[in-house]
């Protein structure tokens, strides 16, 4: 279970992309350690997304990480959209020739990685926390972290940052070799988890007066429910009734339709932030998923986005490794980068069309309205906002 | 030549608006008496828009004004864009099954209209001030107005509000029976008219570091040009050599780029403003054109919006008078506000696609950048594009 001293690739952060990535390099024979600073009980935990793009499930077919996803998961072939008193639904097979997406909890996919992973490698080490990373531009890299109690030292040809926004190996790279592009959105997301059926058998999307809602959910019994909420709100101003009440309310309480309520199991105020950092390499180190790029999760991009990270660089590294070129590698980031633009104008586009801004005018919502009436009345705006949720197929998914 | 104290329809303003209106009103034998504040030399001189769409140009065919706009107006097929020193083209006809725009200029429609007017009636007056609107929840109304010194009273079924966004129709309809909704860009623009021929035989619309620029044309020989500038410029901030180095470093001096030179026979300042005041009627008072909405310049959409709010409601007074319904004038408003809102979605879209805002992140930008490049990879993107561009057809097309 420890691991040598030496390795090809260090992953630092057991999330979805680490754990992806790790599962991906084993499978093309490259040696690697994931370290992961937390324990596994929190990580498996931790909520996040739960929507996955038809080629986020493809990998984690590739990856051999699929068959509860497949048992489990509940594909869905569209969503609806609810603004001015309408509903429209989005046909995504329709409009996209035949994509859809699987909703699957992350947590669940994050479990099914680290069992895997346990199961037949490569290393995964818990609380093993990283305190520096060295040699970024010489012939190869030192992972400086501690693992029980003891502090170590893991030398290896390559660091991939997999460790988030707040992540250590981010920080490695110097301010002067990276531009971050940011945006901090003036509202924030009340999310629930409730045990409780989901009303409707997709997800709905629903701009109102009194701000943006989402009906999600993570089975058949457990509903999962956003309501937008001013930035600093505390979750505890928010009891579970007020909760139900307001959703209702902003779903179309008043054309009769309500929720099934149920125990609300968990509760927590996430902030709603877009940010890259560019590039997404500087020598021997690179960053994927969060440690690059936050989206606001209106989108759902946050977790597709890793998958589709490491989806790159796992055959980067292949190649590498294979054939001594480093030329996919040298791409990852330009590859990697238009992806991550594309779902930030997506996020940017769903969050800013259907949230309620603090200072926003009526030309604003008239003009959300205007959009909103513009998707369900024009095809190749319905099936732009398809090809964005469904995602584009990978490089080679051919 | 003087009309009588007694017509059906009060035309307000000679304008686009009201002189179309006006010519499709006598070619359904519908009295009306066109009153304009100003003289006949501003109002055909007055330098606005000089995109037609498709659907424009049908309206101008059948009120029979488009005989010069037939021989002399530039038939368009596509625009280029120009961002990231990339150029890119829309076919307009292979992305909207056909339609296309026509470049010929407000003030030529102006002329014909007026030429028209004049040679067979309906009455128009120029230097004619209206003063007040009465009775517009009456039975009929009454217009105030000033003629050859002389204060003059127009009894009326219906007033018409082509005056534009200052005018005095707008304002007789009572602040508690409108809403506006409103928004004012952070940035203008200095537009020129030049005696030099167009280097490019279509629109250029060009994102740049330094700003937006766009280069259109008013004939095979004059060049109109558009350079975004701050709120409160001054024109004799730009002298003539300063202009041209702008617009050259904007459309891509780097790529050895540069537009024709020639003397600059107009300059001026254009403020870029969104506003939409609803409802369009008010009893027998209604509104159409800038009185009752304007847009930035950007979409191209202004003329056009005239047109076919003027286009609807003459078919809505010849069912009036045709058959005593006034079911269509009932729905104007309504009818005409959903091309508003569409061609406002359109315009804030291309502006703030296209300009740098003076808060603007360098998010922003890779977002305004992402959105271009969708439009150059995606049909769907641009089959939008194209089809806002180049306007739906009115309802009565067919």
């Amino acid at each position: 279970m420890s691991p040598g001293s030496r390795t090809r690739v260090a992953v630092v952060g057991a999330g979805p992309a680490g754990l992806l990535l790790a599962r991906l390099l084993h499978l093309h024979g490259i040696d690697c350690v994931v370290l992961e600073s937390r324990g596994r009980g929190y990580v498996e935990q931790r909520q996040r997304a739960g929507i996955l793009e038809q080629s986020t499930v493809d990998v984690l077919r590739r990856a051999g990480a699929a068959d509860r996803l497949e048992r489990e998961g509940l594909p869905h072939d569209g969503i609806e959209l609810r603004f001015a008193g309408r509903r429209h639904r989005l046909d995504f097979p329709a409009l996209t020739g035949g994509r859809r997406v699987w909703v699957y909890a992350q947590t669940e996919v994050v479990k099914d990685l680290i069992a895997l992973q346990l199961a037949d490698g490569p290393p995964l080490l818990f609380e093993a926390p990283v305190h520096a990373v060295e040699g970024a531009q010489d012939g190869g890299c030192t992972v400086h972290y501690t693992h029980e109690g003891r502090k170590r030292a893991l030398v290896c040809d390559w660091v991939v940052g997999c460790d988030g926004f707040h992540g250590v190996v981010r920080d490695a790279v110097p301010a002067h070799a990276r531009q971050v592009h940011e945006r901090v959105h003036p509202y924030a997301w009340l999310g629930i988890l409730a045990d409780a059926p989901p009303v409707h058998d997709e997800l709905i999307y629903a701009h109102s007066p009194r701000g943006f809602a989402l009906a999600s959910m993570r089975s058949p019994a457990v509903s999962r429910l956003y309501l937008q909420v001013p930035v600093g709100t505390e979750p505890d101003a928010w009891p579970d009734e007020r909760i139900w009440d307001e959703l209702d309310t902003r779903f179309g309480a008043d054309a009769g339709w309500r929720l099934t309520r149920g125990p609300v199991t968990q509760k927590a105020v996430l902030p709603m932030r877009s940010s890259v950092t560019e590039p997404m390499r500087y020598g021997r180190v690179l960053l994927a998923g969060d440690a690059a790029h936050i989206v606001p999760p209106t989108g759902a991009k946050g977790l597709n986005l890793a998958a589709s990270d490491v989806a790159v660089l796992a055959r980067a590294f292949a190649r590498l490794y294979e054939t001594g070129s480093t030329a996919l590698l040298d791409t990852y980031s330009d590859d990697c980068l238009r992806r991550v633009w594309r779902a930030q104008h997506f996020s940017s586009f769903m969050t800013t069309t259907l949230h309620t801004a603090p200072d926003q005018s009526s030309f604003d919502t008239r003009l959300q309205l205007s959009q909103l009436e513009r998707v369900a009345a024009s095809p190749h705006a319905a099936a732009e906002l398809a090809a964005n949720y469904t995602g584009a197929p990978l490089p080679d998914e051919g």
